[in-house]
């Protein structure tokens, strides 16, 4: 082995867009899914782990912005030459599942799944090649309860993420508005009304990133970015064009509101008066369920790229400001989003079975939260016990273990190097106190506990350094047996 | 979208080795693995999460059973053409990981991570393509410290996971011991040598399933198998087959006992001097901590199949009897290995760096724990309340929120079903207990609360039928502000 060591050097490199998180941020988000599946499991769904790999027909082609098999995820052949992909997100191996043990299964199936999603896609700033997605989904249910249901637990998992009431809004919207504007403006309902009722949703998903003037150009004709780069448009005439972009602005505040200023806009579409319907019998619920409060909002202009939905559409949006990379000051935005799709493990079975889910990017959310202190915050390392004596390893152990024992984070400095070094790495691992026994503390059977936190504020505020070390001082020397208190006294 | 229906059904279908968890054993491998993480952040480990994507070169050739790199792993090529794979461990990983980030780190790294790893290997009976570890490491630690400390760290795992003493062993062994026997029966220190070391190494692991004959021919010139399949031996003469086996032997189910019988075997190689004084470094500590009970042997028939473990090695050995996949009891065995893997990092970094770590396969321990009702044993359903009137909905919500107020799992039925089906989807969701308000109820302003496990002893208990009836009926209806009093004494 070392022989091969000398002859090959790899160099230590991540793959583009992929990440490592380490320490606090790691635990922002396993924080984040284990608050969101709380509230998933509270209400009844069951977890479910499929394979992160799955046949790339069963996974199929709704990828988001992509009618393509195979392009924007990872894919390769099976030593039986069947071609296989990572999952691009939980609900295609969801479909896949219920397909393949349809009959044994529950019906309606609860479901919630967590685990890293893949696209093979350019990465750039916060947009990553793995993340993590959690889902809930309810299969086999046809009524708008199940929709409303998906919106309030949403609301509810960015509550039990410790977000207050105005810090976030669940946008809800119904595909088949949309549909109506469309057919009202003589889209037909053909293969050719298809592409540009897929042009349409995509033109009015960028209307936050490019405003209004440019989305016109989507709906219509086509758009040449600033790179020179030409879009093909929706091919939506003047009147089209002026009917979605009035469409996607007639949400307000306030549900009743939005629903009243909705309707003259289906004119005498029954898509319209469908997508009214349930929009109404799903503000019904979230209104007498205490939801209507401002968490929920009826929009518009909220449509979810992917092309499998056929109803209602949720977006979980994160109001208020986070550091992007850069460490500047940005509106957060979606933080998942999902709807009902009644026709996408028809697939597989070739009869509708109606279904609806939320999916939240665990992995965004949590960092966001993460860098506004909102999770994971301040992370207090672990007690430090130093290792000065090689010989009174046993010892430095049974202090470690006592500490534990009473709920304390501890552990014994495991490296080779000296009290120096220790004390270093104690610092570097935020530790908030040491324990010291060196030769001194040893022959009189005592110990030493030094308060990081403290000499932090000592050495930061040098006036009252004299005060300081007089009233309170950051390191007690006293009795072995001493030591619980003395780290409970140096933690408070 | 209906028309590509149409045209292409998939059969929905999962990729062979590759298993789904749905329930119970989902959530059992939720608990283990959270069971675990307290016990390493409790020890000031810090999670760390890596993509499941490396580059091939990066991973490196150190699967088991395997030299030759890109056997065994997922690989295809990124768009530029370079190699990725999909992680076969977490160890490889976090060597990347610790030498792409090796300044900044604190030193030692004390780091856990858990996650999917893949193998594309056949797949068997137990034995899957992709399956989660959980791994705790410590990197930049030299002294044997760290490694009992691990030793004992598996071992509070297998506690935290519900087993109890007696139930489990962590085996300790140390690769340098084999190394002074292969020494003393004039293997060399050559590539040839280090070919012949590593057949005895799997030789030697294949000691439970062949037996020591079987053994005895794959140490000298090899075996032909049932199947006619020939496996080139490590090539030992007489005198050294007889050594190695009764190297193997030498276990004593006393820590002590088995480091005097091991001495004699070692003759003057200054390797298996060092080897037993590192065992008995790690011995002085388990004993000293505690751990000398039983719950921690020497077992030089442990050498773990992995070619890089440079000193100790240890393994978690579950000593019940599971099920196994056709429902036979059988001995569980390893739950997880580690050891000292001084040289891995130096594929990067050019110098040693010491490291040692245990691995534990989380989804085949939560898989048997769960099969013998360790891990989340007799799930209980959530409590269903039945939707029985469409226009009804707001108040079966407010039921079920009124009940999960009070810590109790619960849900509206989501279905379009009627009361007999949703009666059966109460049964099939192990549901303690189902609400229903029906139009009776209603008019009277009452609930009903029907007992489901109560109910299924009744019918499962004719003869004192009558007797529960008249005692504590499976049923009982009582006003609607009752129903929170009624659901805890059916839960009861």
């Amino acid at each position: 082995m070392s022989k091969k060591t000398k002859s090959f050097r790899p160099k230590a490199r991540r793959p583009k867009g992929l990440e490592d998180r380490f320490g606090a941020l790691a635990s922002a988000e396993t924080a984040l899914i284990s608050a969101a599946a709380d509230v998933y499991a509270s209400h009844g769904f069951e977890l479910l782990a499929t394979p992160a790999l799955e046949y790339a027909d069963c996974l199929g082609k709704f990828l988001p912005d992509d009618d393509r098999p195979n392009e924007g995820v990872f894919a390769f052949t099976d030593d039986d030459d069947q071609w296989m992909a990572l999952r691009y997100d939980l609900t295609a191996p969801l479909a896949r599942f219920v397909a393949e043990n349809y009959d044994p299964l529950p019906k309606p199936l609860r479901r919630f799944a967590v685990g890293p999603v893949w696209r093979n896609e350019k990465p750039g700033p916060g947009r990553f090649r793995e993340f993590i997605q959690i889902d809930a989904d309810t299969i086999g249910a046809p009524g708008m309860a199940a929709d409303a249901e998906m919106i309030m637990l949403a609301a509810d998992v960015m509550a039990a993420a410790g977000l207050a009431h105005g810090e976030y809004v669940i946008r809800v919207n119904n595909r088949k508005l949309l549909d109506a504007v469309l057919g009202n403006t003589g889209v037909p309902e053909t293969d050719e009304g298809a592409v540009q009722k897929l042009r349409t949703l995509r033109a009015i998903d960028k209307l936050d990133r490019l405003g209004p003037e440019a989305v016109a150009r989507l709906l219509g004709e086509g758009r040449k970015d600033s790179s020179g780069d030409f879009t093909k448009g929706a091919g939506l005439d003047a009147k089209g064009i002026t009917a979605v972009l009035a469409y996607t602005r007639a949400g307000a505040n306030d549900l009743d509101n939005t629903l009243s200023a909705l309707e003259p806009l289906m004119g005498v579409s029954q898509k319209g008066a469908e997508g009214l319907g349930e929009l109404r019998a799903i503000v019904a619920l979230l209104q007498a369920c205490g939801y209507g409060d401002g968490r929920t909002i009826i929009d518009p202009s909220i449509v979810r790229g992917l092309g499998y939905y056929t109803g209602p559409v949720f977006e979980a949006d994160l109001l208020i400001e986070t550091l992007n990379e850069k460490g500047q000051r940005v509106r957060f935005g979606s933080a998942g989003g999902g709807g009902r799709y009644d026709d996408l493990i028809a697939r597989f079975r070739g009869q509708p079975v109606p279904a609806t889910g939320f999916s939240f990017g665990v992995s965004r959310l949590a960092a966001a939260l993460h860098g506004i202190g909102r999770l994971g915050t301040a992370p207090r390392g672990p007690v430090v016990v130093l290792a000065l004596e090689a010989d009174q390893m046993v010892h430095y152990f049974a202090m470690a273990e006592e500490l534990r024992a009473n709920g304390i984070r501890a552990e014994v400095y495991m490296g080779g190097s000296g009290m120096k070094a220790q004390m270093k790495y104690a610092d570097k691992r935020h530790a908030p106190a040491v324990v010291i026994i060196g030769e001194d503390e040893r022959a009189k059977g005592e110990v030493t506990v030094k308060n990081l936190v403290l000499g932090q504020q000592m050495s930061g505020n040098i006036k009252d350094n004299k005060e300081w070390r007089e009233g309170r001082p950051a390191q007690v020397t006293g009795p072995r047996k001493t030591l619980l208190a003395m780290i409970n006294e140096a933690l408070t």
